[in-house]
């Protein structure tokens, strides 16, 4: 009862926080960004001791050396998050933008108007630089945020979160426009997924388990991507050597990402060759080949491909592992994406205009791509300047989160005197 | 387990169907409405037997009046279905534009292209019209739709469904792009709300039960209002002629619908000037009071004028019931607002800009008007040519909702070789 009311309060201050933001302008806003920004580099020791603290505890519990490297903290780290903040302040506020305007017949002006909104919800796992990131994205457009980070890195949040915090009340903003649920209490996730009056969105950031919890549990709208099961697709039409080097960036560059590249579709009719050098050179580099019959004859029992089974196109390896299929046809190739993906970014190398058009018209994800690498899919890299996180839902946003995704819109109608007959 | 089965046969077939109407035309999918429309006048014999049916059920059942009328089928009322199919038909199809385009550093082009959703589902209470309605929106987004109307107008739905499907069929559209979930079991609904791997959105239709309840099961995103509190605000700088004919309008013309006033504030230094005029109109037009201290003070102990309670303010009469509270500035009218109302629509009365831009902006609201009835909120009214809903949600949709509303966007990325560096 008593964690009831105490996470209940402070979703009601975010809210209260809330209904001030919407005044703030740009200048001012972007003001205390430049300060977060400061006192992250000012404050560093304070954060690194309590880093340290964390780190301690991590070692204790023998987390993975993944997991700690995930946590740890440095100068040089502390530092991209300034940076990221200056970033930030530099980027168009959306708030307030006029997206259409027009007059009805009955002489109302109408504008539909980007706003803020309201209060934001963020869950993740233990990465304590998403704790300044957050706070920057949500407050420039006009939200209030509450955070709950990983346990193990509750020091190192706190540490960051009391910083920025600072800074809100030295400007005049109210402090609530920024909340951290620190009370170690599970339950606590509970309570505040089931209070919609006071928070507009939640969005988990972290693996597929914390995701699927939070929308099991969830009475607030949930924004989220599962995961990235991203495909390139060898059209009959490609021009080899490009679907080479597309492929082999999309799965080696940075496996672990949701935008690798976890299957490979080749059209039958270029399928013998293409593979062998495609397969030889995945193989050098130490991928492992899940691969179907057809990919198997090619390979000619070489070592380091086995038998895909159905489950494999299913799977996210976040690793050095790729499903690989011969498909029919174009049609099947579609088929199969939408069946087996999880929506989230395709690729067709092709020289066709047609197969093109109809990959991107047919294939139900966030981005589809002609001739690139998934691996684009990224706020940075899309040109939008920050990243809060990428959907693969279709309701509000679809694809890489930026600002913009962090508002919505109201319409504000200038009549003079006009009633209804 | 039989029942699951076919609940999710349905849903299943109604995502494959989406995957095909992303192909089609707008010349196709406008013929295909317009035959809807031709087809309905064709059939409304059938179609107001299966009525005749439902209706000899619903008194046999003691349904209200109220009831009995939004149920009942006329060659008038199949005459305005007819019409709204057609006006559907001439509506600018959304799937296609070109939301957006640029180019990366990376010299990719980005267009953020509008597309459908997917899968729609749509629960309903008993007023057949909005079958086809539904029908002819979604279809023309590009949508799937899973129908799920009141069981007092199944018959009626049905027949309407079936002339409607039928011309799918004459048209070579697949004909799992409408369905109807028929069965009577009540579990049904649950069931459906439960597939969020079919079914990309829901949208209840109906009363404020009905709409809690699929908000509380649906593990699919909900688009939805609860009810419609709106507010008029008379300020100190308001034409107290124009407030009279606003408020008047805002209660009056049609009390039981969402965009009705419910609530009346008053500037305090305009309320013994304004009141007692605008009282003794609504007594006069048979409206109840519910006055706040100084409002009872005002209407000297008329016949019709009691004491508001707080829940009053909480209140949706949907009748010719109004709370009235006086108010000693605009910042108290603007945080009664935002705290006892439905974020629907509301409206300021004032000739005073500042005024103005301060309510636009602080009341948290999907539509927010200066000098106009708020019962301007509907989608015809805004000039969308149709309305499937209107939402108080703020994420994807807010306010009316026509057929922008029914589509999403993705990403389609054309590049030449671009390898992530």
């Amino acid at each position: 009862m008593r964690l009831k009311e105490e996470i209940t309060n402070l979703a009601k201050g975010a809210r209260q926080a809330a209904r001030h933001l919407v005044n703030l302008s740009s200048t001012v806003k972007n003001k205390v960004i430049k300060e977060m920004a400061e006192a992250l580099l000012a404050e560093k020791k304070s954060i690194l001791d309590a880093n340290a603290k964390d780190l301690r505890q991590g070692r204790m519990q023998r987390l993975s050396s993944a997991f700690i490297d995930r946590l740890t903290l440095t100068e040089k780290r502390i530092r991209e998050m300034s940076d990221s903040l200056f970033e930030i302040a530099k980027l168009d506020d959306p708030v307030g933008e006029l997206i259409k305007e027009w007059k009805t017949k009955s002489g109302l002006c109408i504008n539909k108007v980007r706003t803020p909104i309201g209060v934001i919800a963020i869950i993740y796992e233990s990465r304590p630089n998403v704790t300044s990131d957050c706070i920057g994205l949500c407050f420039k457009a006009g939200n209030s945020v509450i955070l709950r980070g990983g346990s193990e890195s509750l020091n190192s949040n706190l540490a960051i979160f009391r910083v920025l915090k600072e800074v809100l009340s030295k400007n005049g903003v109210p402090e609530n426009a920024v909340n951290m649920v620190s009370v170690s209490d599970r339950r606590a996730v509970d309570i505040l997924l089931k209070l919609n009056t006071y928070i507009d969105l939640v969005m988990p950031r972290g693996g597929e388990g914390l995701i699927r919890r939070v929308t099991a549990v969830s009475r607030i709208p949930v924004i989220k991507h599962y995961k990235g099961i991203c495909h390139v697709y060898v059209d009959e039409w490609a021009d080899l050597n490009m679907a080479e080097r597309i492929c082999f960036n999309a799965k080696v560059q940075r496996p672990g990402v949701c935008n690798a590249m976890e299957s490979m579709l080749v059209h039958k009719d270029v399928a013998a060759r293409f593979l062998p050098g495609m397969l030889k050179k995945f193989l050098e580099a130490g991928v492992q080949i899940r691969g179907c019959g057809i990919t198997l004859k090619i390979g000619r029992g070489a070592k380091g491909i086995v038998k895909a089974t159905k489950k494999d196109y299913f799977t996210e390896y976040l690793d050095l592992i790729l499903s690989v299929r011969v498909v029919d046809n174009i049609e099947e190739a579609i088929e199969h994406i939408n069946y087996y993906g999880s929506h989230h970014s395709d690729t067709i190398v092709t020289d066709d205009e047609e197969n093109a058009a109809k990959f991107l018209r047919e294939v139900d994800s966030a981005c589809v791509y002609v001739n690139a690498s998934t691996r684009f899919t990224d706020g940075y890299q899309f040109g939008l300047g920050a990243e809060i996180g990428i959907s693969t839902d279709k309701l509000h946003a679809r694809g890489p989160m930026a600002l913009e995704e962090l508002t919505t819109y109201k319409y504000q109608i200038y009549g003079n005197g006009q009633i209804r007959v």
